[in-house]
């Protein structure tokens, strides 16, 4: 099966390719790139020199493939889908364009009209522990956003158990580290004003709790964003109330019931060791979602935690993990990275 | 004025012999430490190389004084106060011993009774910026804990100007250094393990909450800490929620007319540039506590935000400048240095 | 094929279970630990969640094997050499026991006398770049020291090219992360004192240098090694001087004659980009290492330039080679990881 | 006494004002900068917050004071020196501009003719531990290069007690900061890239050597230079062979006559504790060249290593030292920061 990606200079194009390089099942085909034309995708990707002598092409010389990654820059997807969606009958675009499925909810968090309103409802929502039943039927998969997965993640045991308090808001602080900017060098990502920062950005109203809402159906949920000294990861810090009652053994039922069979989530909740809670560092380049949980039963305060990496359970990983279900190959196939440690 | 330091060889009292070595009004006289006894004090702190001949005597070797610094761990103040107390007029105690004046709020957060109950009515909160008046006909100072420091100035302009929703939590989710932890290795500060983490402790249950609820009289605020890259420095971002009607005007007004004339904090909340809000990075060595909000007048959302150097601000630089209060010094007297750019 | 290893809850043992628990030919048979008996790999390794339920075992719970890995610390493989070579018929040594053949030097390196020197005949020094014939037929292969390696790698296009000024000393400065110094906590590596540092140790007189003089046969080399902010990763930086008339072009013909058959050497010597020189980052948990080089054609000058991933190509990533070509597996089975952009 | 510096939104030019602020015997009159004209020094200086409500002015608005620092990019001030002479009496430029005396050597280095050849003879190049003499009557004084500076202290000692075996090459290695590089962004500074980053360049011919050549009559002088992971601070590591016969004793009386009364030099070259060698992250801030040193006795071979912030004896703080001894102001006014540990 031969995949070809749309947009494979960035970070999040980088690790798909990666990624099907090393696929058992797929022939990674072509990737472009409209500034790097012509040079060897390891020029970029310094990563994968010895892995291919591919070079990026232009969009205009792809050829139609069996599957196609589109990881543009937020909107150009949609302008451009019949044009893409005629190179291969499946596709998944990685970008923000095709999350959302109420138009009024895309025009409140990006702040235009969607260009391709007929799309959207084609495309299944990209998080495989959400919508696998789907999936395994989808031509058409979208992205998520990397602070929406790990939010969805840390949230949704207690959602499907229904154990919070209603009444009470959910704040999401969220830690991440830089390659969540992108690849386009500013003096904000300058490394000596960088390097070992604590800077909020997004404090209130960011993009991604248009996601946390639909695929959660909350309505209370606020995120804020900081950026740490870090290049890949996410940390999902949860904090929540629960319904009166509710106790450490229901949330362990209520993860437990969520994820046991879920090949990409670990409950990470040790009482020894040093890491006890999820962690990012540790899933550099893997697929997994770390989650794990603490709860003051006294208050009803409820902390849930989740780690992944970025560029892949946040971007590559579940694009990847998506193609996996759709295409019908092993859920885990190019996906068995157990990450490093130390590191 | 002569002033000793018990306890010199740990983080903060390294600290304050930095500052009281500069101190235009101050000698330091003496520098006990158990386990380095005649070592020279640069032997254990590199940077004081060429600053000071002074090698750490026994705390029995101590001489009297005119003000005393007390760095030791916790738990050891309080054994030996009356002994402490006859060497000198004056004492300012870093540790939590003497921070909380409720017996009962003392046992619910270190789990233990007091030894001294006597002395906590002689100690001011060791806080300039909500104590000052006390402070300058003090005569016993306690420390502030680092994380307690960073949220009561985040919260104090929303407390004085009564713009909290008191029927919605207030979480403080805070991103601390690893120099918080003290000068003692363990596998979980071994670098390979701890470089790069991002590392949850107390995400329920944090000591320093019987601080904020003290000093700020609030009754629901939830404090979790998480450790990340760094070794100086807290970020506190304190989620909360405001009065109806509440507007950014209204917070401008309630910030300023708190801090417009303290002469260490600074409010940080720009529409161009980098440092938007408070960074801790910057703040490394400095006294300063900067802090910024943010408000979504919509949901009636608010985040305050206060970084501060845990060393300085939110330990050794607070404690000299108690002193400075204390004896009647200019306020910024050995506190002047502005923190560096780029670091 | 069953392994198993002996000393398996340090960083190098714990990349060797990573290896093995992914690897198509072997299965992971047992892992010892003296210190941590009866708790799961996952526990100290925490990557390995989801990846095992193997629980460490003492080394007398250890049942015959096809190959056994030993990453016992300094000078215990020695004492119980007999024992545990009678546990498999192929063993893999990670320590510096059995990597020099010359007893002499044995003793000036590790200042003591060998315990064992009967064995040390018996093994094959474990760089599959210098030795990969006698590897195909060896039964005892030792480990590679991890700047030693990354300096042999670095000269070995000179020294086989005889490209090298005899007359004029070999430098070799050496950057290292804080892996290279195990998992045992201590002040060194305590993270406020260890983060962000550049320290010099093993100015002169490195241990490693054994191994260079006889792998390549020089006598006038010298190392120096200084950690870094780094966890994983070796640079080694071989300054050296060149016979008359040599040219850019004769050293590129020395390193693709050297290394262009090698699977997991790769030159790096861009003109564009930024990783025009081997960096050690992207090599995290690959086992490639990375060979480039400058000239100075006017004064004779090069500079060859290695990076490897200390725990990888340095450690255990090169004992997995090792074993893959004693045990007559694909070259590259189990080793195929990319590596991370960014990271 | 008023001082004014021309290019002040760079690094250097923002030290430089940090130092005057807090200067004893200097008014900070005037701070140009032609891409932040208007905006206050603390929108691009975050640390000056609160220390000064000046505002970037242009060039041509500069009034006349008593001394002017010029920190322009490389050429621009020889282009200009006419007219910057005229603003003050005393000019200390932090350029490469008139650094080298000889015109041919400045030519080879930077590869173009001087602007201004007539005025290189006017300056006095700008190390205090080379020229303080001169400096005490000059009235032009030039910067120093960052590397050219930890070189030269280090050699410095070997240089004046004639230890150096003069046959054989002295090779520098030399870590550096991200600073070092300027603060325009590039895809090389790039957080995600330039993070952790181990990164040769300049493996031969670096610039400064043109300035160690002259200040230290070397020819047999080789830098080579590699960016790690961290943002101010520079470790010389300098590899070079004795005479015959040279010891220890020999070294450590070279380097304490050379340095015991230098205010800004320490000897670093401990037996016991972690900061035995110079390391530089304690430097930061502070204006301090730390200078230690192993010796090999038995192959004559020696380390020596130098320790300093670029931003501070490398630029900045050397050109405020350079000013003090220019107006006869105590020499370490200005100066007296210590430097945090840890950090």
């Amino acid at each position: 099966m031969k995949a070809s990606i749309i947009g494979g200079s960035g970070y999040a194009g980088g690790e798909v390719a990666r990624l099907l390089l090393a696929h058992p099942n797929v022939e990674l085909a072509q990737v472009t790139s409209e500034s790097h034309v012509g040079e060897y995708l390891y020029n970029v990707h310094p990563n994968l020199r010895g892995h291919t002598k591919l070079q990026f092409t232009t969009p205009d010389q792809i050829a139609p493939c069996d599957v196609l990654f589109v990881a543009l820059p937020h909107g150009e997807a949609q302008k451009r889908i019949d044009a893409l969606s005629a190179l291969a009958p499946r596709l998944v675009d990685l970008s923000a364009d095709f999350r959302l499925r109420d138009l009024a909810a895309y025009k409140k968090w990006y702040g235009e009209e969607h260009r391709a309103p007929n799309w959207i409802g084609k495309f299944v929502y990209g998080l495989p522990e959400l919508h696998r039943a789907e999936m395994k039927s989808a031509s058409y998969i979208s992205g998520v956003g990397c602070n929406a997965t790990a939010t969805n993640l840390a949230l949704l045991p207690l959602v499907r158990a229904d154990l919070l308090d209603a009444s009470r808001p959910i704040i999401v602080d969220i830690k991440v580290g830089s390659s969540e900017g992108g690849n386009s060098p500013s003096l904000a990502s300058h490394h000596p004003e960088r390097s070992g920062s604590v800077r909020t950005f997004s404090a209130v109203g960011h993009r991604h709790t248009g996601e946390v809402e639909q695929e959660l159906g909350l309505t209370n949920v606020h995120l804020s964003i900081t950026s740490i000294e870090m290049v890949r990861g996410v940390l999902a810090t949860a904090h929540c109330f629960l319904k009166a009652g509710a106790t450490e053994k229901d949330l362990w039922r209520a993860y437990r019931s969520t994820y046991k069979d879920e090949p990409f989530v670990r409950i990470v909740k040790d009482k020894t060791g040093i890491y006890r809670y999820p962690e990012p560092k540790i899933l550099a380049g893997s697929n997994y979602a770390d989650v794990g949980f603490e709860i003051d039963e006294a208050t009803g305060r409820a902390v849930s935690l989740c780690a992944i990496d970025n560029l892949m359970k946040g971007a590559a990983g579940s694009a990847v993990q998506a193609m996996n279900l759709m295409c019908g190959f092993a859920e885990r196939a190019g996906l068995e990275f157990a990450g490093l440690h130390p590191i």
